[in-house]
């Protein structure tokens, strides 16, 4: 298969790595500063999947030097970049090309499938973790399930999308098809809203998060905005109530990472751009399309914004 | 006049040592573990004021230690502490003894004034700046305005309060009487609300917060609820509406403590207990005894719990 990369993060770089050495066509897309530090380099994976290494065919800063039709452009680009992503993407989609969604947050898929077609967009839910050591090295450090592949509206067929799964399981990547790709991306960015902003700002992990019973009224309020969201929009969650989601949330999700600091604590003490917008920020968003109030949301959002802007100035 | 201090932090030592220096009885009363520290100690206040020192008539743990009516006792404990001091002064009021809250935040009036009488509880808000240099040595910082004193309900004779009120004065510390220092004081908690915890959180200065647009949609937030709050409970505040006191708040109040930052900031760092249950704290409480919601005042409450939280575990 033919795949492009576009992003060569630590997640990109993980895809990339895994997928040339299985001996698939692989090009990798990356910021026009760090094209000529890429090229030629032999991509390392280590961590808890063992160690790989691969040269990528190319890689460039535009799909443009690709004269070949590619099968899947893998989107691995922090969401407060999707839409210059698809944008540059779009030209240089046709033939079968689609584009598999390896993002974080609310948002991504609507942008994509509008610019290019439901027909053509991919979604998954990513939940391994890895770091960029250095680039064209990344570690995988953590895995909480599969990643889930699927078309959200079933615009493309199970098979087409079974291929691209048993690919990248052969490729060593653990993942499975599933319909309901979209719910549980959900249940991800239930996870982000309520932990990533406030183990930004309070600066510590998930457990004691979780341990302090005043951490937990916020998060509480936070996946209760999400649910009065969720059901105004008709956007289906994995749970019936707030109550069922509470209790994996707190019961399942947090104990196995309860030392883990979230990635927008470690973003925000390096001064990066923080996702916020396509977390609590993407709640407070549809929330005011139907006028309804999330001020627990919103509070998280501006607060972690005013750090941003702190860090800027 | 025979006056006790009790509480010989910052602010207690401003007002023992200046009112001795003048010539008055003054009996220190501090925490058992420092009493020795302080006793027979010349007291001194430096600062925007000069120079000041005096040696105390006594320091001491208790008022069973003092065989003499006092005309006022003058509280400075921080907030979480008032309770306790008036139970400790209450045996030891007699004759005309009156008590003084030179305190912050709300409840401290609520409190002394149920457990003492109304006619004994006098009112004051100050709003000078001191720190405490080392035991028995404060530094006053800055003033923006004269300490303003009053019987919010008028139960003690103006007269009465007038000859505090010059007897303060001379002793340099500008003073003023008002019927409305219940008002004047909710001025301050208004903005204590709005900024304190915010500063101590994203650990800015009171300038960051009012030049990030985001920043002020939570502060208008807190002081919006604040609103709400006081109009069920009936507390009158100086302004008749939110767009008023925001306008004083953000042109007149916070432009000359720009560079300043919150003490709750630097309470927070040095791991003290922080006054927020006077604060926003309040705020909940108060929304709660009415039913109303005031959730941006209680996710920044339970914020800054977590922060404590954490701090001590």
């Amino acid at each position: 298969m033919k795949f492009a990369v576009f992003g060569l993060g630590a997640l990109g770089t993980v895809f990339a790595t895994l997928l040339k050495e299985k001996g698939h066509t692989v090009y990798g897309i990356t910021k026009r500063e760090t094209q000529h530090l890429l090229q030629n380099l032999p991509f390392k994976v280590s961590g808890i999947w063992g160690e790989h290494r691969a040269v990528l065919d190319k890689v460039t800063s535009s799909l443009m030097d690709i004269n070949e039709d590619i099968d899947y452009i893998i989107l691995t680009v922090k969401s407060y970049d999707t839409k210059t992503a698809v944008r540059q993407i779009k030209p240089y989609i046709k033939g079968n090309t689609k584009v598999l969604l390896a993002q974080n947050g609310y948002g991504n898929y609507e942008i994509v499938s509008q610019e290019i077609g439901k027909d053509r967009t991919l979604l998954s839910r990513v939940i391994f973790g890895a770091k960029l050591l250095e680039l064209g090295h990344a570690e995988v450090t953590v895995i909480a399930d599969d990643v889930v592949i699927g078309q959200p509206e079933g615009k493309i067929p199970k098979e087409d999308i079974q291929t691209l799964v048993d690919v990248l399981n052969q490729a060593h990547i653990p993942t499975r098809y599933s319909t309901d790709v979209y719910k549980i991306l959900w249940d991800k960015i239930l996870y982000n809203c309520a932990l990533n902003p406030l183990g930004a700002l309070l600066e510590c992990t998930y457990g004691q998060l979780a341990s302090c019973e005043k951490t937990r009224e916020v998060m509480d309020n936070i996946i209760q905005e999400i649910f009065w969201v969720a059901k105004e929009h008709n956007i289906k969650l994995n749970w019936e109530t707030v109550e069922d989601y509470k209790r994996y949330f707190y019961e399942t999700l947090i104990p196995p990472t309860s030392k883990h600091y979230p990635s927008m604590y470690y973003d925000l003490k390096s001064g990066k751009k923080l996702e916020i917008d396509s977390l609590n920020g993407a709640i407070v968003r549809l929330a005011h399309e139907k006028g309804i109030k999330v001020p627990v949301n919103e509070t998280i959002t501006n607060m972690i914004k005013t750090k941003e802007f702190i860090n800027s100035n």
